[in-house]
């Protein structure tokens, strides 16, 4: 400990499960912490979905880190985009804009998560945007509203089928449940909207490399899954892979050789993710080794290699192919916290992370889900009605509780979606491909 | 009517409530109604102030307009910014990006509102915004809880002073509840979130060029919520004209001849309206007079002069001093739709649109309003529960008027605010006067 600080400083960078839970965790520890993220709310990425298909609003889903933590004296928030962690130093860069501030730190732990990845090809971006933060959900709000306001307008036939194809590549829990919801909002919420178009007949395609949807749920509910988006009139297209995508769809290799064009004006990417560059950074200063999607090879306490200080947690690790799941960083989260307080209490460390798999779910539609807990395999209403217990629960506030379930029973039960609203800026920006690729951000 | 269509072609130009009520009065007439809108929501601008200061969503206030005409079978609601009027050829285009689509009339009713007006001083702008639309409110929110994030970031105390200085200038309605909602905020919503800063040191300096807080309530009510506001500790500055605004703050000339500069790095400009450009587009091309506002001098039916098929609605007419208020454009919607009934049926027109005042209200925080009801001034709390309902009265939806009231709840009773969450984007535009100066926009 440093002697000039009466307390052992933890930097905390990231305002997600791993680093909220991880300030949580420290709140009976003898240490000071400051938490450090580029936005000024905790996001619920589960939930980002709903958001971007207009059935809950973002405050619902991403509450203020420093209200979540105002009564937690030990810990303060701080808004800014990490550009630099010195290793040697011990400190940690930020700013706003041109506003910079350098934090000391005696623990750091990296919980940046993970950003869109494109394998390589970013300049698919533009056209294809992810869903990994409030930003990328309320302008995909904007594409997929804007595309049915976009298909009203063209008087050409081509285009308006163009506008009324959604493409979403990737069939994680992430691309099933989005093109559930949009197929949903175009069959039921918006079928009485239009003049001139007929919403109902907009296609959904859903496009994945592997052999199944939801792979990651075993064969048989992948099986069971895959029929019931069927029936939703989903167009499942396994063994595909993106070659292309601009501004007039994507490009779409098969694994049997044939390649196909689609004609689509909203595409979304679900198909990968890019761990935060400050992955990369740090491990350039240890000599750590880090993997094609930029996560770090950590130690099997989650440290960094050579920096016992040091914790890194969640989407940004490279360990025991361990999933990008609120849990690892849950749990990497209060695994670290328990470190550091042992080593302040000189009591002995855990040396080794065990990550314990709770189970995963995804909603396919309103009232149908696939859930896996344990050897466990749930499917249909029952695992929907477990999906909404779940979730409710592990919403952070009641007040976000009370109003997502207000808005849920609109959407589910009713027909209707309370949050459709984009602005002016967005339709400008996102209709018309005018938008600027995103500056990619690193805290 | 044109031989080549069936039915009588009303379009309409914008979707507040000038633009949707006439779509809706028309509901009954023999005729087909297209309502052209830059944006795709109706706002419901009078609590546009609580989307800004964290209260409400956007979806709250501001539904799809198409979802709230979808059961009109005779209306239907296209996207687009109308860039031209064409009086001679009955035609109007309008435009997403480069989709352009021009649309024919037999009666156009104009309801495009007004923009925040700054008296000539556009560069004030985007260090001013003002407060029109659901993308100034979010960009708003994004400003205010910003503004603290910044000042807990800042080591100099000044810096931190300017952060922490809010200043609101125009006391009418909007600057009352505007700076009201800022100074509760302060003291209460987030009081217990910062480390470094203490927010109930935040100032709120409202700025009035006239003589008086809400002129428009008369000498009692206005000397009442004068001392209200300074009961809760906003600075009230009467006869003060603002001369520049800039990165550094405000410049402020008063009456007797002091000058004063406020150094404020959140500034809100309430003082002024500008109606949209395409009055001053179809006058030009009519002859008509368009005042400093760029009000269109209707005749005292509504009507351009020369073009009895044009109708010019709310924000945008100079008629007999009308106010800028909801009622003068929902009541002269509904003398339009009644006049392009009774031509079409050959009945008898009314020549004279009356004005009938049924009241206005402001709140100044929560449980404290005032309400002129004709010649009854409530005050307080009695003021208050006026506007409460009058409001969930007048919320479009049934959904709506239930999350509202739940959001009102938490505000007010609670006191928590659930809509504080705003994006990386306007955080890095907005706290660092990044922000390009927005497009004025026309339809």
């Amino acid at each position: 400990m440093d002697s000039q600080h009466p307390r052992h400083r933890v930097v905390i960078i990231g305002s997600g499960f791993g680093g909220l839970f991880a300030a949580k965790r420290l709140k009976r520890a003898d240490v000071d912490v400051t938490l450090i993220s580029r936005v000024s709310h905790h996001t619920f990425q589960p939930l980002l979905y709903q958001v971007a298909t207009g059935i809950l609003s973002q405050g619902e889903i991403a509450p203020a880190t420093r209200e979540i933590l105002k009564r937690q004296k030990n810990a303060e928030v701080l808004l800014g985009e990490v550009s630099d962690i010195d290793l040697a130093a011990r400190t940690v860069t930020s700013a706003v804009g041109p506003h910079s501030t350098v934090t000391e730190y005696d623990s750091l732990i990296l919980a940046a998560g993970a950003e869109t990845g494109y394998f390589g090809n970013d300049a698919f971006e533009p056209f294809a945007p992810g869903l990994k933060s409030i930003d990328d959900a309320l302008e995909l709000r904007a594409r997929i509203y804007g595309a049915f306001e976009m298909a009203e307008l063209e008087p050409d036939p081509a285009s308006v089928e163009a506008w009324m194809t959604f493409v979403v590549v990737g069939a994680g829990p992430t691309g099933v449940e989005l093109a559930g919801q949009i197929i949903e909002l175009s069959r039921r919420t918006i079928k009485n909207d239009f003049r001139r178009i007929d919403p109902r007949r907009a296609r959904v395609i859903l496009i994945e490399g592997g052999d199944h949807v939801l792979a990651s749920f075993g064969p048989k509910q992948s099986l069971k899954a895959q029929e019931q988006l069927a029936r939703m009139g989903i167009d499942v297209r396994l063994q595909g892979m993106v070659d292309a995508v601009n501004e007039t769809g994507v490009e779409v290799r098969y694994r049997d050789g044939r390649v196909e064009h689609i004609a689509s004006r909203c595409v979304i990417w679900a198909a990968g993710v890019q761990a935060s560059g400050l992955g990369a950074q740090v491990a350039e200063q240890s000599g750590a080794e880090v993997d094609r999607s930029g996560r770090v090879k950590v130690l099997p306490d989650l440290t960094l290699p050579g920096h016992p200080e040091v914790f890194v947690l969640g989407d940004m690790i490279a360990l025991d192919d361990l999933p990008g799941v609120a849990q690892v960083a849950m749990q990497g989260a209060k695994f670290s916290a328990k470190k550091i307080r042992a080593r302040l209490e000189d009591r002995e460390e855990e040396t080794t992370f065990h990550y314990f798999d709770k189970g995963s779910m995804a909603t396919i539609s309103r009232f149908r889900a696939v859930a896996n807990v344990g050897r466990l395999e749930l499917r249909g209403f029952i695992a929907w009605c477990a999906w909404l217990f779940i979730h409710i629960l592990y919403l952070v506030g009641f007040q976000e509780k009370v109003s997502t379930l207000g808005h849920w029973a609109v959407a589910f039960i009713g027909r209707s979606r309370a949050e459709r609203t984009f602005t002016l800026e967005q339709a400008r920006g996102s209709l018309t491909n005018e938008r600027e690729p995103r500056v990619p951000g690193t805290g």
